[in-house]
């Protein structure tokens, strides 16, 4: 991996949002195959320091981007997945802070992905994109870092597939990362999350405008992305924040057409509508081979992969950890955060476990501002 | 309603197993609309008394048919839904009782349902099928029970859809049923369930070979069809047995052919090659059109509809009734069964509740015979 030489001098604070790319030659990858350039999409708030230590990454999750921060709209949660944690005087404080984002490979905002140009065909790669893992998308972030002029990382975090990638990098550059914060996340995903992921890939090959990954800009499976999407959306909730939201409510508001264009069956309900329209909003902005990719590389994640035990790749560890689980997570359920934080203080390692008590299941790593920066703040910046 | 008097007397005790057919000229549904004529398809086992209160009906699930037992085959759990539960000397006790089920309406086990032939067009209804609610199958039983000389039920009992109607049974015809059991169901679902049905709908409707519901006999939606029942398989389950019995293995067996011939995406789980597997089985015994209009009945019943109240509802039981949840359901979550116990007997009802301990989810009901059987003795029949 060799970095191409165009490196970027970003050391001001930003005043409008901006995405910027990096390059570099290839990315040798985990499962074989290499991928080959390799660009980053990223954005980064706040100033790099002198001595190139005060770096924090944060990592995105299966649909994210690198808009972790909106420096034009900061405190609309909305405006950047992660603002109302990132910013002047907030836990990933960019005042004192030189904060980073990238897209992941395999993502469809910039980085390298699946509807990336194949250099060799130079048509998009569809399904000739080579299987992608976790590891690969840290080691990715590794040379992004690295042309940015980090020395070390102050703290990469992340949740979900983020904090897939924020335990990756504790283990894979122990000596690079001061602390990291593994929020939603654990060792590997359970047969369970494997199930739901894989029902939602089958739904999107099923639909025939996906013509076997082939599909043109703006022409792809639309009704089998939204219908992946109304799964997610499912588990990343729990059933007592579906039962408050929604109950048996009929629709409220004005019907979203569904996936598949058909009429209701005895009534609408208000969940229904929700989950049409989440649906359609995922598939007017993801790229749906991404998905494929991308929740295969969380499926296919076991942080033991490539070590003799799960011990040794632990053990290997030198960061401080906080091990964020969520009480209400059915895809990462807070029970196995909870058994990864002690696996790795067994190992001699310096981790803490916090429960953020929340009815909103997975995603309360994106609504539960609160809790969430109380969780972190167990752990000082 | 009136039945046609092609009475058929079955009172002997049957040696070889038998499906018997009865139609009734018509049925008013509760959602408007009336269904006409109407056929059930069911099967009995042992014999009626002279007082004709020696019966039980047993109402089967989503996917089920008439054949709870098996003649031939009794002592093989596979052979028939409740095999384990029913015959001389089980708690269904086919030597003292008149053992009945039928095939729900809307299913496409010899009842009429959407795969029938509809008397207006002599094509099948398709999606011209009124929409049928857990009430209209109790109703449609209700004309069978009488036409089979039935004076009064000793017992209705069911799982899941089964265990609705059963409940619906105690409300709809309390002067007819002595004894009830409601098993792994509840008042009404929850939102997170109506969610995942209706995720395993949209799979359906998305398939191409749907055609709006006409596709012909044996070219159905078999892709849509799969997917949902790999969805609908992950409810029925639970995190904890999942992990029991798949965890992170690969596949142990022959690769199934995936719902759309898709090719592996870094390995195979056992867990996606088990999906694959029950997809592709229900595709080739179950109709499309069946699981969209049953699983929207499951949706829609709420035991109080019709009513001022849910109280008003409740109060009209005169059974002993006898509700059982399961531990790790979460379709039908025991909570939400023992709520609706106490609910009974707030209102005076004669009410027990009684946990099943298991990790096996709502599947539950067709697996732990032993503790299936323990928790329905506690009800002496």
């Amino acid at each position: 991996m060799v970095a191409q030489l165009e490196y970027v001098n970003r050391v001001k604070t930003q005043t409008e949002n901006e995405v910027l790319t990096f390059t570099f030659d290839q990315l040798l990858l985990q499962r074989g195959g290499r991928l080959a350039p390799v660009t980053l999409a990223y954005e980064t708030w706040g100033e790099l320091n002198a001595t190139g230590d005060n770096a924090i990454l944060v990592a995105h999750a299966l649909t994210g981007s690198s808009h972790a921060h909106d420096v034009e709209d900061p405190e609309n949660p909305k405006a950047g997945w992660w603002n109302p944690l990132i910013g002047p005087g907030k836990y990933f404080d960019t005042a004192r802070y030189f904060v980073i984002c990238a897209n992941i490979i395999g993502g469809c905002y910039g980085s390298t992905g699946p509807s990336s140009k194949n250099p060799l065909t130079d048509r998009p790669y569809g399904m000739r994109f080579p299987v992608i893992t976790i590891r690969d998308m840290v080691r990715a972030q590794y040379m992004l870092i690295k042309h940015l002029g980090v020395r070390r990382l102050a703290m990469v975090a992340g949740g979900s597939i983020g904090g897939q990638q924020a335990l990756e990098w504790a283990v894979a550059y122990p000596d690079l990362v001061e602390k990291v914060a593994v929020i939603a996340a654990s060792a590997a995903v359970t047969a369970q999350a494997i199930a739901f992921n894989e029902v939602a890939r089958q739904s999107i090959m099923a639909d025939a405008a996906w013509q076997c990954g082939d599909y043109l800009p703006n022409q792809g499976p639309a009704t089998g992305l939204s219908i992946a999407r109304m799964l997610a959306m499912i588990t990343y909730q729990s059933e007592e924040s579906m039962e408050q939201r929604f109950a048996r409510k009929q629709a409220q508001r004005e019907p979203v057409t569904t996936p598949t264009f058909s009429p209701d069956l005895g009534g609408r309900f208000d969940v229904e509508n929700y989950l049409y329209y989440q649906g359609d909003q995922l598939a007017r902005r993801f790229d749906a081979n991404s998905y494929l990719y991308i929740s295969r590389a969380m499926d296919l994640y076991d942080v033991s992969e490539g070590y003799p035990s799960l011990e040794d790749a632990l053990e290997r560890i030198q960061s401080q950890m906080l091990f964020v689980g969520i009480s209400s997570d059915f895809l990462f359920p807070a029970t196995h955060v909870r058994w990864l934080a002690d696996k790795v203080q067994a190992v001699g390692g310096d981790a803490r476990y916090v429960e953020v008590n929340s009815p909103h299941g997975h995603d309360a790593f994106l609504k539960e501002w609160d809790k969430l920066t109380a969780a972190l703040r167990q752990f000082s910046l």
